[in-house]
């Protein structure tokens, strides 16, 4: 990384102070009022379409189509249709600023109130995916936030046309086109993004571990960390093999690709048997290979699994994203807590069991943003859950954990009325 | 700050894995047992005075009692009856654990569950006042979480004998003593806890500002800030000057060296003469420095007001924690706001005003943890807003702002049960 030259750093710094400055025109608009833009913002990205395309295709021609980023940077009409309704579906959702969450008399006659109020700028670095540029500015808006987005070099032609569309779509409300605002790609720009804690009040990272690791390492602005997820299903003594069958192999197959997707089954040793002979057909058509501790490959190479590897310990602990697993046989519900907390994200961990004592011993004891009983894990999402659009699934701890959706996009602010109220 | 000893740092990291570990026992009380926890540490503190006195005579004895740290080092009989009723007061607030924050069944058929569940491990690292390893021990307890704490060298003897009490108390309840460490205060072994990401969930850094910037721009944990206080008192050109005057003394003087007192009067235009002739008196008697604007400065000086300067720049977005204020004539509500909007550190901000309008305008407009209309800063508070004892006053805007109390030592948690569901 160069050394950031100053004229630069400072112009950047002018326009994140500029979006700053036009963040209390989005705060101060009212629930409708934020409604309509968004239709707007909808109709206007429908409208917009073919010069979108053409943009979009300028970026693809700088990209290899066997690169899987290809796929990812890639706008067709259907996908810019499912972009327009999903703004739609953003501004259909509640609007979580200006909720009064608490609200009380104090014994001095202090009228006290606690309102979930906009963050004020929220700030998103991201790679190809130009998606990510109307999601996040369609969130940002409904919530009263401004948004600086720092997309990447990949799909500038894109994102620059995209956001020419939004500023538009502000300006023809009567708001300043700084409300949401697109950085340059500038690799060494970054820092002075990470350190601008006057105007920006939130980042998130959205893309490899590199990224969400260089940001959370050198960002004095607090970050929301959307991080892997290391998933494990542990199928109990009591589980109903069929139903546990189905559920790993749903947590596998359905969409390796994602974070929610199964790394790991733990399966006690009576059950394991069971198990993996239920596994195994399925297993085979999508040609899973599984990394299996020695007790389950004594088993799967007694049934001739064809892809079936010796676990490394650092199978373990792994997140796949691919047809693969490892498995490990556990004594008992102890064993298989104890190594949960040992390798898991605290991502999404799961149980099957019918014995309903110990599902709740799980589901109490798992330290993970979502536990399941008797149910898949590919389940996590902002949409499944009721939340909406999500901008990713946090695996931390602090002010959000789960789906990260609009609900999250307030603070808190205490509002205190008196009559000349003093404290000695 | 010296290279971290790899022995030493593999030994800190090992006292921070057996809290982690511990923190399951804290978690899995309940209710009941937390509160006989504490009301049994509240006991043993009182029953153990002499010896803690000794050991904090021992700390006091190699300090000058001139350095204003002596007196936020020592403890005497009344204070420690004061932190031991502190300890009872915190078991009776209600446990913010376990409390089901939303609860749904999806078309679907699952049924989901958000909860609010302890953080895990709360790190605090501190300066030399002895009270917070008590305060913050009966929080992370109450709450059900585990602590690690990581006191001053000054108060290092205090400190031990403290979480001896502390660990017995833990053990005679047939807990691990692990559930609350006290780290060694070896500079060197700060960083080994800042990035000790998989056993410390969050991090509270209390004390000067140097120490607070240091944690924020080193650590890899999530960190809570509890920063300055830069308050505003804005009194409005249709303010009720008696109550003005009340306010701004009181947000002054009362207690000048916490971070809600005043920094910063602006005033109106026509309101400045009538507020600083209330003011002079009052002012003279406290003998408070005014760094005054050109405008405040030819009033004041034409009332002979003997503590007068003219302000500098630097003067204002300045925390003056001490008998000093800077004074400024605006010329409307419009220009208050966007000098708050300049100088304010975004912890409480006040106006007086008899124009409900223009103080709603105010309340909404003005992002920072506390709003005032006609009443002093002075209010924000976790005891005063009813939130039991607070660990500081929160100035960013994630997961917690404003005081910072038990309520927020927990996190959420998404619990989902099904009879088998998959997600295609």
């Amino acid at each position: 990384m160069q050394t950031t030259s100053s004229s630069s750093s400072d112009a950047l710094l002018a326009q994140l102070e500029a979006t700053h400055t036009a963040s209390a025109q989005v705060r101060n608009l009212s629930d409708a009022q934020k409604q309509a833009l968004l239709e707007r913002l909808a109709a206007n990205v429908a409208f917009a379409t073919e010069v979108i395309l053409e943009a979009n295709g300028k970026d693809l021609r700088r990209m290899d189509p066997s690169d899987p980023k290809y796929d990812r940077l890639l706008l067709d009409v259907s996908r810019l249709a499912s972009l327009a309704q999903s703004i739609r579906d953003v501004s259909a959702l509640p609007d979580p600023s200006g909720v009064t969450l608490l609200e009380r008399k104090l014994p001095n006659g202090l009228r006290l109130r606690k309102v979930a109020v906009p963050l004020g700028v929220v700030g998103v670095i991201y790679e190809s995916r130009p998606n990510v540029t109307l999601d996040v500015t369609a969130l940002c808006l409904r919530s009263g936030n401004a948004a600086v987005l720092r997309g990447g070099a990949d799909a500038f032609e894109t994102n620059t046309v995209l956001t020419r569309i939004i500023q538009t779509t502000l300006e023809h409300e009567g708001l300043s086109r700084d409300c949401v605002t697109l950085l340059p790609t500038d690799r060494e720009l970054i820092k002075t993004l990470l350190t601008a804690t006057r105007f920006v009040d939130m980042l998130i990272p959205r893309g490899s571990d590199s990224l969400i690791r260089f940001v959370r390492e050198n960002s004095l602005i607090p970050v929301i960390e959307t991080g892997a997820g290391v998933c494990h299903t542990y199928v109990h003594a009591a589980a109903n093999l069929d139903k546990a069958s189905a559920i790993v192999v749903n947590a596998k197959v359905s969409r390796p690709s994602v974070c929610n997707s199964l790394d790991t089954v733990l399966v006690d040793e009576g059950a394991a048997p069971g198990l993996l002979e239920r596994l195994d057909p399925e297993f085979r058509k999508w040609k899973v290979e599984v990394f299996a501790d020695p007790v389950s490959y004594a088993i799967l190479s007694r049934m001739a699994y064809p892809y079936l590897k010796e676990a490394n310990p650092e199978d373990f602990g792994r997140e796949f994203l691919d047809y693969k697993c490892s498995v490990k046989v556990v004594r008992n519900l102890e064993e298989a807590l104890g190594h949960i907390r040992q390798y898991s994200s605290r991502h999404s961990e799961a149980i099957v069991s019918e014995d309903a004592q110990v599902c709740r011993r799980f589901l109490e004891s798992v330290d993970a943003a979502a536990v399941y009983a008797n149910a898949s894990t590919r389940f996590t999402d902002g949409g499944v859950f009721g939340l909406g659009a999500e901008i990713g699934i946090s695996t931390q701890k602090l002010h959000a954990r789960g789906p990260f959706a609009l609900e999250k996009l307030v603070t808190e602010k205490w509002i205190v009325q008196g009559e000349g109220h003093v404290r000695w």
